[in-house]
């Protein structure tokens, strides 16, 4: 793996269907074959894990983002069950086990605050829970955009110690 | 819109690479030309936001995830011009405005502490912050996977409403 | 329903006693008859649910206004249960289930503290609550007036998206 | 001022529309102009403050009920400052001063989470205001109801001591 | 009673052993046996509960004075049970019960925090008891000192009442 | 100082008046004179500070008990300002300095909650203070009571040390 | 136990392989083996508890510093067995209980993050605990280096006293 | 560097002054000055940071052990300031910067409450620190030990890794 590739990562990661021609010519290469040859690979080594298209859901009237803090009750293996029951919450888009006085942060999209309720009676209901705590968010700044993170710096660090 | 294109929908968000034939199968429609014209329908929507490949970033050795908490100082546009800051965090992923004893949530990746605080050192010198307090994640049970989103359901509902 | 239903309703918020040509006067409706069959219909559609006098309880040594924050053990079903309990509590006036650290939130108008008194000792006695914390009101600015929501302008929105 | 005169308070405060005729049978006074003449001395002596209509405001889409804690910055006549500007916040039904952490308790009915954006941004911009807190309602089990509070049996405790 | 009484328990709650001439002097009643049967009436009624010695307990290196909150756990007639046990605290000063986040405030007088450490042990074996919080006093500006309650003024609102 | 003399502060801070006859039996010393003599250097050394009568203010309606924490801004030299300033509260009967994350506890004793708001006027117009936090005490176990305190004991243990 | 034993002590709490000479040269004492006398009447009273070689662990990678506060749940004897089991925490350095609303402090050096999930794992699992709180070091200017304690200002009040 | 240097290390960092003989013994290899010959090498590496003496400080009536939480203040290069006023602190043992809603964590050892107050006094004079918060330590269980490191395990896990 070597700077190419790491340029070719960086613009997948923001366009995945860029043409193979005009990729090749952001990364000094000619030959789009050889591009397709490479991103091959980085899919054979799963470093790109997967081809996703990006749906926006507030088109939808999904419009009830909310962030969860959980306290787990301490149990022996309770990390393990309470993460199990967790990621069946509708709407479910990141599960976090932090440390700190919080154990989990959960990431939800839902259609409104009744629709959310549900989610709450789910949550009251699991014995693995001592506390949960919900945010509504007024304003979604970000999210889940990984197009800020410089990977062909971080790459580079990477890449020179070897 | 209808039950075809939200059958495309949730199929292209977990796999954007999948054959028209395939997904085609999937929808109860033998015309892949026909997939081929809603799915470009939804992009000129823009239903359909991107196509982006999603990278292992723990394979670069990004292996410090965070979730900071913010509490901004109160003053006069201080949100706009606070997240206009914040967005230019190393390694953000997530900014999120909430409601509660905390102003934002932040998600970071970095490659490790040491780097994390450059993040905390620039967080320190902003004016219109009050408090920050970040904690580390030690597991990462899911982040940024939209693909538990029933969207048909939501879907239907919505349109059943029209 | 129209603009002239949302004058009528503003105006009966506040005073439910206002002679018909007087609501007329301020709606531009010259028929009092008119005015009378649009309350009827309110009510009937149960726009208006009630109409209430209003008592100055302060004039009967009512002084001990307070603020009680639950927040419940986790267990199924737990909500229902609770909210059944805490509506018996004496002088309870607001019950509210909110998002957050916070369960319940309730308002309380009792005699003084040792009348509260009993309150929390009935509290104290439910199973299904964990904590409580109660806050003395030492300044009432407004207690229940609906006659700040600006209705018409709310309504006309509503209305005009129909 | 005595029983009679509490329990036709008590019954006011629950149908201010109740015929004089059956709230004498309910009062065991069987003479309609003996009790108009009650209400109207209580009217005068402003013990009822008030007619209103109660306004079901679910039904124009108010949905988003939300309890926010405000904690003041301490300093000379920072209170009266303050709540006269409170007051002047969209769609507040109740402020209250209180004991404790925090400083003031408000509710505010409004339309959705994007209407309530505004008072967030505008309690935000105000030099008297420390830190607030803002906690979305899920159910809403009581939200001023007075007809809980047994005036009678604390008016005859008043009465008893006079 | 009437304000020479308030004047002469002002005076003996600061000095007990002041001489009935000089309580005369200062209450403009020169007959020290008209002031002597005020007195004995003021005890009768238990207005003085008591005349005790103030003892200068750091002479006898009585220093950690500590100041300890309490949150119980919640079950019926707790409160009763709790406080008879809390007040067998060794050095036990001031016993309250309060509302809010804490139940109870002790404040205790011992020799040192190794003697303290036996009341912690004590508490943390108590049923009843969810959490302890000791705070450690640094500076006594002031304990128990009741000669700053302006009694004759309280009293004298009192009176003119009567 | 010997064991005499502590079991004669054991008495006498419980009841200054107790015959010296009496004092005498219970040490079992038959000479009034010795006892007398005794009590005098126990006053000459300060040992014994003051005698002081125990009034009743609940007889005079003084009710509203309650605890104040402060949290003070931090300067050079506040806490000496501070303190100060908080001696000069109204009702105070104890202020003491803390470690922790509040600075001062207070103890006030006032008529009621009227009475106390001037104090939450002046606290809240103080430079010094950041924040104060007020609980009413809604039950008074004990108050200032130092008979619990077993002198003798600690004193044995103080006097076998020299 | 003199002055010139304090020099000493002074001198080989930072280098404990200073030579006598050295050693004499300093405490102005040119006898190295009355210097090597003292030491070992020192090491005899137990006054100088061990030698020990301070290793630098960062060299081997050991970066991850963390401070975890534990709440403990509260039992009769919980303290002590509490106290055993996490002096079995991997990578422990200190383990203080502390009075206030947490119980202990415990600090801990380990390979990684990964490496702590191992601890918290086992934390959970411990029946003596009610809730855990782990900070991450993110930079560590000081760690248990005893050399800034002036002992020969402390030890000469002490003496002084004596 | 191999297992053997680590069994040495392991060895010296409980007692330094441990016989060549019986290192060698310990670690299997019988010539004294093949492990002096190593130690030296350690020494010069600066994996052996230094060699100290550990002193029982409680044997001198330094009895004041303290955990202080600081929040700073969020200002341009406060931590670097702030860090430098910190160590100065009289009986510093420990200073930590951690993530999280506390700054500092500070380990200090004083004689009694009343030296440690001069810290307090000190810490509320610097204009970087917003708060802070100081835990009285009632029992000491593991101060400053690093033998429960197991050095040895955790150096192979890196060496097999070289």
């Amino acid at each position: 793996m070597d700077i190419i590739d790491l340029k070719i990562l960086k613009l997948l990661s923001v366009d995945a269907e860029m043409p193979m021609k005009e990729i090749g010519d952001k990364c000094g290469i000619n030959s789009p074959s050889a591009i397709s040859k490479r991103i091959k690979k980085l899919k054979e080594q799963n470093v790109i894990k997967s081809i996703r298209a990006e749906v926006d859901y507030s088109k939808f009237g999904l419009n009830f983002l909310a962030v969860t803090f959980i306290k787990a009750k301490y149990k022996k293996n309770y990390t393990d069950l309470l993460s199990g029951k967790l990621l069946k919450i509708s709407g479910i888009i990141t599960l976090l086990e932090i440390l700190g006085e919080i154990d989990f942060v959960i990431i939800t999209l839902n259609k409104d605050q009744e629709a959310y309720k549900e989610n709450m009676r789910y949550l009251m209901s699991l014995d693995e829970i001592d506390r949960t705590d919900t945010r509504v968010v007024i304003e979604n700044f970000m999210l889940c955009d990984f197009s800020k993170i410089d990977i062909s710096e971080e790459f580079n660090i990477k890449i020179s110690k070897l």
